[in-house]
């Protein structure tokens, strides 16, 4: 039904572009701007050149004087991308009644994923983190070190990443060097912007099985550089893979090496990523670990891994000093809400971290988190400051307070644009503008199942037929405006919605049918 | 892509059936009974007559003998339907590596939702119970006296919960006679069982808007007595639709009209269906209206609404004394979480619930909830409950009773069994056994990505290649158990995997392809 990874992209012919429809993106963090008839340019490098705005009319303009200006071939229609769309709160013609409704959104960015649990998806029984860790997660990860296995399960997880629209992600491997140096040829293969990095555990202090570590700290270091020099091999301009320094997190960690880590960081202009303060037993075991440090987020600052490329997951519990400290060194936060769910870790305060000026992106936290899907995540980062705003509202006897929850923008900005910050790309990704790259998904929300005629509703006739809208659960009736086809799409779209995906500026997924 | 109500069920000739393959459903709150190589036989009234172990290998069973002490024609092979499946963690002929996993999970039951409201799925924005009814649903709802409106949003609501496998819906409809009508006649056309009532309302307290209530408690007496007669025309023997009482909620209907829903009830053995202690707001002002009653539990009881046919949705806030009381009457609670994390209304505590001997179902509560989906709220029940959990340990600087979270079975339980007990239908569905009717849904996972050849798993062709699975976004592997494939189902599952659907026997949706 779906396919991605049409060809590697390295071998595609790259083409100028010209898309025109209607384009959503997160102006910030909480005005969704929709762009209705537009025009976005595309060069050859799969850069946004220009953006126009139509007659409003939605009739097709003569781009010859358009592309001119740029230096572009005039005769650059054929490679014109047209989203159909349809306002059918109008009365319409018959004839437009069977269009279907598309419209491209931004890019969806995962901030936290690890591509190797990707097969225990959905499998956490009654876990938390530390017992989970034990149960589920080393055993699979370690299983990695076969290349067939690693192969199979890498060329998946990034095809339904991309399927579900994930333009970037920032992967979490295993120890081994060959199967992490795997997983950034796969996504360059098939086209994804990624952040790969090989995870270092180094600590005989329990947080490591002795069947899955690094030996000590040179070793760890040794094998790092392994990996950040095939990265640097195979996409030297890093124009789809970084590599990134993964010190798992501080418990499995020994000073030594994340000290040494920072310096790699600093020396190469590296991003780092690590967990924090996810769950309670965590952080009295990290307090005990490291008795000289004022807190969680204090050790990583001792040993150099908090800079202004590093990305923290999780940060349920952190409280005003760590946020401070946080903010000051610029790190950035993932919310994994589906994962905190999922192992009772507790539910982060994503108002308070925004309020207190720290950047915030979503991660799936696969397989913490159950699903691959950024959009999952964005749902669920809205229900779980629902639920926390219910619960400090019970306090209080009132319904809690409004300004907590995460509003549908809010959400999508965690997705996009507060995503590219946390990742460190926020000059080239996250919005549609000139000068960043052209990585977006078109969204698809079938035909509207009724339509106006004289003043009146009326069923298109497969609302009372057979068919169940091959695009999802989303049911479009035809009288909603814009914002509200959005909310439909965050709260019931799934990968069937995607219908392509590009990543700079070149087709990477697409659906069949 | 899918496809329901292949032809209205009244009209299909009804066949003697044997089904074979894995059988999958709760024997009680916590635990999944997985019955493999097993038979079901179903008789011509789509009672289960007989079920019987295979002998262990999967192989055909000669039925001859075993149909033919049932009474039945010794030549039934042709109606035999098999479901294969592979267990593909032992090493496999080349033969067997493309076969799908296929097994047949119990019914899901519905127990709270107001069909009218399903276009507004996804649409809620930051308003919580009260501002919402005023902004999103009255309006919709009001709009369903048009019935042609009634009948394209109700065709679809119907098609699209038999698409998520729900075999028995609780539904409210909207004030008006001939359209909540419509909506049994439709149910039945399709095939789905329900509960259909007519949404009672006809206080001037402020609940009610001018243009969309009953005038006086008489006048609603009057419509409701006809949509009563109405099911009682076309399903005199309640085979598949029941009429059901629907005081809306305490601050829509007048002391006179509760009791007298109560008296009818009593006298025609009838379910009620209403809302309780949503929201903090709305608690407040029942204490307001109802100034003589100890609690909102006790207004419904004092007006002859709580009987043991009575479904209450939410019951996010009841106190000890509430809980006592509705267990005392064996009054049942429709769980909806989706709704209750959506409208900011709270975590209902069901494990709280349970230990106090209520009967708990789930209720996707559209359009309160997003989703129709009676697995989607499973999902959230789980999650909620963990949430609470977390948030409870807190506290306790602990991480939370693992004893308040849901499990599996416990959310797959509450989506059957439990919801059996809450409809008042426990005789008659919720597991395989002698006597209960075959309402049923197959479950597809697709094809194992991977298999083991001489110990090493290896990489199905698929697995690297262009397709992602039309069974939806669930993964198996290859070397995962049972209990872990209807997790995984259960946490990243949709209708995708909603193959077939049946119910009294019938077959009344299946996907294409």
């Amino acid at each position: 039904m779906t396919s991605s990874s049409l060809s590697p992209p390295e071998k595609l012919p790259i083409k100028r572009q010209v898309f025109h429809g209607t384009f959503v993106h997160c102006k910030n963090l909480t005005h969704l701007e929709i762009l209705h008839d537009t025009y976005v340019f595309v060069d050859e490098h799969g850069v946004i050149v220009k953006i126009l705005s139509g007659d409003g009319t939605g009739d097709a303009r003569d781009l010859r004087e358009d592309v001119g200006e740029l230096g572009w071939d005039t005769d650059v229609d054929d490679e014109r991308e047209i989203f159909e769309y349809v306002d059918s709160s109008k009365d319409e013609h018959e004839a437009h009644k069977n269009k279907k409704i598309t419209n491209p959104i931004n890019i969806l960015l995962d901030t936290h994923i690890h591509a190797p649990q990707y097969p225990n998806s959905g499998l956490f029984g009654s876990s938390t983190l530390l017992n989970w860790l034990n149960t589920y997660t080393f055993p699979l990860e370690a299983s990695l070190s076969a290349l067939p296995k690693a192969r199979a399960i890498y060329s998946r997880v990034i095809q339904r990443t991309l399927s579900h629209g994930t333009t970037t992600a920032a992967y979490y491997a295993t120890i081994h060097v060959e199967s992490t140096n795997l997983l950034a040829d796969l996504c360059l293969q098939k086209g994804q912007r990624a952040l790969v990095g090989r995870c270092c555990m180094d600590s005989d202090s329990g947080a490591n099985p002795e069947y899955y570590r690094d030996d000590n700290p040179t070793q760890s270091l040794e094998r790092t550089k392994e990996c950040i020099s095939h990265c640097e091999n195979v996409d030297p301009d890093r124009k789809l893979i970084t590599p990134i320094l993964t010190p798992r997190f501080a418990p499995s960690c020994t000073p030594q090496l994340m000290c040494s880590l920072g310096e790699i960081a600093r020396e190469n202009d590296l991003p780092i990523q690590t967990h924090i303060s996810e769950n309670r037993s965590e952080i009295h075991w990290v307090k005990e670990l490291f008795p000289e440090c004022y807190s969680y987020t204090h050790v990583y600052d001792k040993y150099s891994c908090l800079t202004q490329k590093t990305i923290l997951a999780h940060a349920v519990h952190i409280g005003e000093d760590e946020a401070a400290l946080i903010r000051e060194r610029g790190s950035g936060i993932a919310h994994c809400p589906v994962s905190n769910s999922a192992l009772t870790s507790g539910m982060a305060r994503v108002r308070w971290m925004i309020d207190r000026g720290l950047n915030v992106g979503l991660g799936t936290d696969v397989s913490g988190g159950f699903s691959a899907s950024v959009l999952a995540a964005a749902r669920e980062s809205s229900f779980v400051s629902r639920c926390a705003a219910a619960w400090i509202g019970a306090s209080e006897n009132t319904n809690g307070k409004e300004r907590d929850t995460l509003s549908v923008p809010e959400v999508l900005y965690l997705a996009t644009r507060g995503g590219a910050k946390v990742v460190g790309m926020e000059d080239k990704i996250g919005g549609f503008e000139v000068g960043k790259v052209w990585d977006a998904q078109l969204i698809g929300l079938g035909t509207p199942l009724m339509y106006r005629k004289e003043g009146e509703w009326e069923g298109q006739e497969e609302t009372h037929e057979v068919e169940v809208s091959p695009t999802g659960p989303v049911d479009i009736f035809g009288w909603e405006n814009w914002d509200e086809k959005v909310a439909k799409w965050v709260f019931n779209g799934d990968d069937r919605n995607t219908m392509k995906v590009w990543v700079n500026g070149r087709l990477v997924h697409q659906r069949r049918n």
